[in-house]
């Protein structure tokens, strides 16, 4: 059974199954869209609670969905039957900040020394703003979003450090103000942007080369929104050049039984 | 005792004892500022239903916080002690769209036949937003806000139509994407921002040069950002040039026991 018989329709707990059975090995964009996904950062007990504490001082960038105890495989708080060591379709296994395997299960690399991570990503987001009727044109186009490394500096905790990475969408200005409101009520999947307008005040020289994912088009009657983004904890994992980690890959997130909605604060 | 006399402190019963006892003429920008400050539109009972569905239909720039019934002088609701006759530091009668008088109180003017709506007014939020520490050019330069006639139209009810009127306050994107969220939760006093970034898409050809109000710098590292404004049902009223009506005078509101911490919503 290949990916493309995966229904958008199918549960978050048919999603895990399927990748915990090796049948879903791709992208999870779109797929039981209604339900939160998630970043994954699986680190050494030793290096935790420093990234903890990097999570805590950045928030919007790392939004915190649950942390495991050291060795923990499950996360019942996430879902009833969610199995960290295999439902998450293509995972990658760094050496020294480099990458060594991008294993479709991590069995084999599990220690009981690891502290699982999970942290909102902005697919839920995504799902807010469209439910809302507001375009997105990565999302039309098919493209993954453009991300750039900022020139807003993330607080420093222990070896992890580095800029804030940015994700963004052009809007038109209504759009934008509508999108300000909508995502604010989401402060655990990155919340409001950080920055709308002129891309130079936060340090992006040039749209068109972002620095992770694909260009899109801002038009003249847009303005690019940014948003903090997941990436910005790879990037301060990649910084810190630890001698093991894990994480997913890029888009294959784990698919949680939270409904987006539930994220929704007042 | 002159208008000097009226401390900040004052309540806002005793700001209306004042201008009743004719002892404040002036703007009340700034006094009893904790409190919801008002416009006021005084209309014939039989263009009351048309203006009331004038101010439904374009709730950011009109929204109402009180409309009385033919011939009342007291809005409860407001004030335990409330009268639209003197309370208002200067008003301004209308013939035929023409200003005839700008008197201190209305007693000679008031028919039995007149409608007096309350409509949400600035002040309130721009207290909101400088309680946040959000810095406003206009209040630190003393100076009116900038307002413009912008070619966003308003919504057609019987004789009342027009351009939405806008007013404008230069903001650095993160205290713009702030201002969002705050104004947002104050839908009585205009709410949310209709635009932001460049002016020309919404017909405002040379921010220098006001309709209303006095121009204000927007520095390299702001946005102009955009709300709806009380003078567009003024403006809508002049359109109609309805052969009898009152309003206040610019500046000068009517001050109400509400707090501007009562009108935030969720």
């Amino acid at each position: 059974m290949s990916d493309l018989a995966i229904s958008p329709a199918a549960s978050a707990l048919d999603i895990r199954l399927a990748a915990r059975a090796g049948r879903l090995t791709g992208h999870t964009s779109g797929l039981a869209a209604e339900h939160v996904q998630a970043n994954l950062a699986i680190l050494p007990a030793a290096v935790a609670d420093d990234f903890r504490r990097f999570c805590e001082l950045n928030p919007q960038a790392c939004p915190l969905l649950a942390v495991t105890a050291p060795g923990e495989t499950a996360v019942p708080a996430l879902g009833a039957d969610l199995d960290l060591l295999h439902d998450v379709p293509r995972y990658r296994v760094w050496h020294d900040g480099e990458l060594v395997d991008e294993p479709t299960d991590i069995a084999r690399w599990w220690r009981d020394d690891l502290v699982t991570f999970v942290i909102g990503c902005s697919f839920s987001f995504e799902h807010a703003l469209l439910a809302e009727g507001i375009p997105l044109r990565h999302v039309e186009q098919g493209r993954n979003v453009a991300m750039y490394r900022s020139a807003i500096p993330t607080r420093v905790a222990g070896p992890f450090s580095g800029p804030t990475v940015v994700s963004m969408r052009p809007l038109r200005a209504a759009d934008a103000i509508r999108a300000v409101q909508i995502t604010s009520r989401l402060p655990q999947v990155h919340g409001a942007p950080l920055h709308l307008g002129d891309p130079a005040l936060i340090g992006i020289r040039d749209l068109a080369r972002p620095d992770y994912g694909d260009p899109v088009e801002v038009r003249a009657d847009e303005l690019p929104v940014f948003w903090a983004c997941g990436v910005t904890p790879q990037a301060a994992i990649a910084n810190a050049r630890l001698p093991f980690c894990i994480t997913h890959a890029p888009g294959h997130m784990l698919v949680t039984d939270l409904f987006n909605r539930e994220l929704a604060g007042h």
